[in-house]
């Protein structure tokens, strides 16, 4: 098998200047990368990542684990980290915990075993010390997790606080209001507390609140609960829905009652997951900054790395994104 | 740091027993496990998978290389195949290529370099002689690729003759047939062979045939692209979508031109992914077999992994799921 100084040799220039180009380091002309690259491909050379990070002692791997892909935010989620992973030449190793505690402490497990730089935790239930003692920097995405080194989070409460002022804006006076709850209390909880205190200051306003189970992170099947909500309250005018996949079958749900929206229903989501634009009418929807979360989680393990200090909170605005699900000119325009 | 010793000293169990339960092989009993996963615990014992990958020349990693994270059938296809490598203790290493060649040349040599036992391609443009001398099985998933090893896809071509079958059996006469077209040759494209092979039999039925640029696999905005083709063929009755995207898209487009579906225009997508039940109507589809295709995908590596030989080619049936976009009667039940 052929090695760095074959490649060197066979490229005429120094093992520095070729171990420069393979870890990416200084300046490089395109020319010198070109001719390292020709000289690898002509001796097969593979550079070995394993023994590099067995020597440095962490890998150029950071974990990732989510308890669903499929579900559109989760897909989002990783799309972005694996782009933010990619501009710093970090791979993404994935894992799925489909919610379950024990396939979490397994994968925090692999993880560790496998030397990755940082773990970017989107799924959360790991209990009080099974995350200490790792050596590496664990962040908590969208999650409150005491034993995290660093979470990185949207402003929910501003998030729920846009929603209700926009239903009220167009003129809803008989709301309700869609969240998940679950056994672990996670940030998302507050939009719920940000969308009643603005109600509060609207007596003209009534409220009516539902509670939707976490368990269809993976199925997605929202239908059920929601025929139930619309049974019990079956004349509310604007709806927060909690999150754009139960907007989207939401409005699915409305349109098979005959009632239409935004004339007689307005919805907003949150989110902004793809999905929320190719509905007819769009999806109203509270933004996540998703790509700048992402960046920031991968920011925050590569700095940890590198022995600098890092943030243990940060917090990323949202914005209203207006569509055809609350205003009615939009959603003839389109 | 912990060494296998001092946790097979500590669970008061051979250091061969141990490694045994480290690498899940033959015969353990559940207090065992139980003995040395508390070892383990106490001592802060990591077991190093690099080391041991060293050593075997080959790691529990498997890469996978999709071309869009969020793109909801390729978020299924991650799903899956992370499912089936936790299954045979294999974890996932992701990839994104965008679609461009560069990417995906690039994470080819980066999962070489982290000594991959194998590599599942989603995304299929990396050109001849790329993919060979790395010594792991590249496994093609729904795309042709002279170079993989190894091929495993759905039937197409009896993908396109059950839309074909479907919407002519619900009285559509004027057809219309939305393919994807790239300048790569892919499984995919024989959808539209089957499709048309089907309405030649038929001479009461008109098709005419339109084609979506691959751009958009990551942003999904087919709309300017849909419209476009409406206006050139405003009377269509009956459309294969070529994807559920698509299928969702042309769906929100026909509502907001107050054509109803399925009343004036049958729909027919392709893959099945989890929206396509969360529309009104829900989206008759043809459902590729996700779940096996990957974990076939997986079983091959493990094979190659062991030493095995492993089929070339492997093509997994699909079948029709009729739902509201093309049966009024489900319309109006659900």
């Amino acid at each position: 098998m052929a090695t760095l100084k074959d490649v060197a040799r066979e490229a005429g220039l120094s093992v520095g200047t070729v171990s420069r180009v393979l870890n990416n380091r200084g300046y490089i002309s395109e020319e010198t990368r070109q001719r390292v690259s020709a000289a690898m491909e002509q001796l097969h050379y593979q550079p070995n990542a394993m023994a590099r990070s067995l020597s440095k002692r962490s890998s150029s791997m950071i974990g990732v684990i989510v308890p669903s892909i499929s579900h559109p935010y989760f897909a989002k989620v990783l799309s972005c980290l694996e782009s933010a992973a990619h501009e710093e030449n970090y791979q993404l190793l994935l894992f799925c915990s489909q919610g379950k505690v024990s396939r979490e402490e397994e994968y925090v497990r692999v993880c560790s075993s496998n030397r990755v730089a940082g773990l970017v935790l989107c799924s959360g239930s790991v209990k009080t010390g099974k995350l200490r003692n790792f050596g590496f920097p664990v962040v908590a995405f969208e999650r409150h997790l005491n034993e995290a080194d660093a979470g990185v989070e949207c402003n929910n409460y501003e998030g729920g606080e846009l929603a209700a002022r926009e239903l009220i804006r167009a003129g809803c006076r008989k709301l309700m209001c869609i969240s998940g709850i679950g056994e672990v209390s996670m940030p998302a909880d507050v939009r719920r507390e940000g969308f009643l205190d603005v109600c509060r200051t609207h007596p003209e306003v009534e409220v009516q609140e539902f509670f939707c189970s976490p368990e269809h992170l993976e199925d997605l099947n929202y239908f059920p609960e929601l025929k139930r909500f619309l049974d019990e309250d079956p004349d509310a005018d604007g709806i927060f829905a909690g999150s754009d996949m139960i907007g989207i079958q939401l409005m699915s749900e409305l349109g098979r009652r005959g009632r239409r929206v935004p004339q007689d229903v307005r919805i907003v989501g949150y989110d902004d997951v793809n999905l929320a634009q190719m509905t007819n009418p769009q999806l109203t929807t509270i933004r996540q900054p998703v790509e700048e979360m992402a960046r920031e989680c991968i920011r925050i393990i590569v700095k940890a790395a590198g022995g600098q200090s890092i943030p243990s909170r940060t917090m990323f605005p949202v914005s209203l994104e207006r569509r055809g699900s609350t205003e009615l000119a939009d959603c003839i325009i389109k």
